[in-house]
C-alpha cells in the first residue's frame, strides 16, 4: 500500500477549516480514482505538553506508488489539489510513503 | 479509536535508526497492554519537492484515550518511552489523536 499524508498545521478559524474541509474538500478528494481509503485524525494532545505540531491528518490510502500517482494526476486529483491549495495551502503538508 | 502518532524526522545514520527500530524499539512497544494495532509508515517523497520533512511515522491505535493514557503510564509503556527517548529524543515528536 502507498499512502498520502496530508499534515495540517492548526487553522486561525478552526469552525470555518472544517466547514470546508469535511463538506466541500473531502467529498471532492473522495472521487479521485483508486484512492481506497481515507482517513483523517484530529490531534488533541502533544505529548511533551503545548499544543500539537498539527491539528489534523489525513492519510489518502491507494494500493501503490503508481496509483497514487495516477490519482494525484487525474482531473479529480488536480481538483482536489486546487481546492486544498484554496483554503489550507499555507496549512498543509504533503508526504508520500509506504507501510513499512 | 485513539492514536498516538510518532513523527520521526530523518535520522543521521538510516540504518542504525532502522535496525534499532525495527528489532528493538518496535517489540518493546507492541507489549504496551491496550495497544491494538501498531502501523509504521516510511516516507519516501515530499509533494511539494525536496526531502521530505519526516523519515517514518507510527500510529499506535488504542480503543479509546483512557486505554492510550494506562497504556503509555504502564511499565511497558514506560520502557518504551524510556527506548525511544535513547535512540530518537531529538528525532521524534508524539502527538495524541482521535478518529474523525
Amino acid at each position: 500500500m502507498a499512502k498520502l499524508v496530508a499534515l495540517y498545521k492548526h487553522p486561525e478559524d478552526e469552525k470555518a477549516f472544517d466547514d470546508h474541509y469535511f463538506n466541500v474538500h473531502g467529498p471532492i478528494t473522495a472521487k479521485i480514482p483508486g484512492l481506497r481509503e481515507m482517513k483523517v485524525t484530529k490531534f488533541t494532545n502533544s505529548v511533551m505538553g503545548g499544543k500539537p505540531p498539527y491539528y489534523l491528518m489525513c492519510e489518502m490510502i491507494y494500493d501503490d506508488a503508481e496509483a497514487l500517482k495516477n490519482g494525484m494526476r487525474s482531473e479529480e486529483g488536480k481538483a482536489s489539489g486546487k481546492d486544498l491549495m484554496s483554503f489550507a495551502g499555507d496549512l498543509v503538508t504533503l508526504i508520500i510513503g509506504e507501510d513499512a
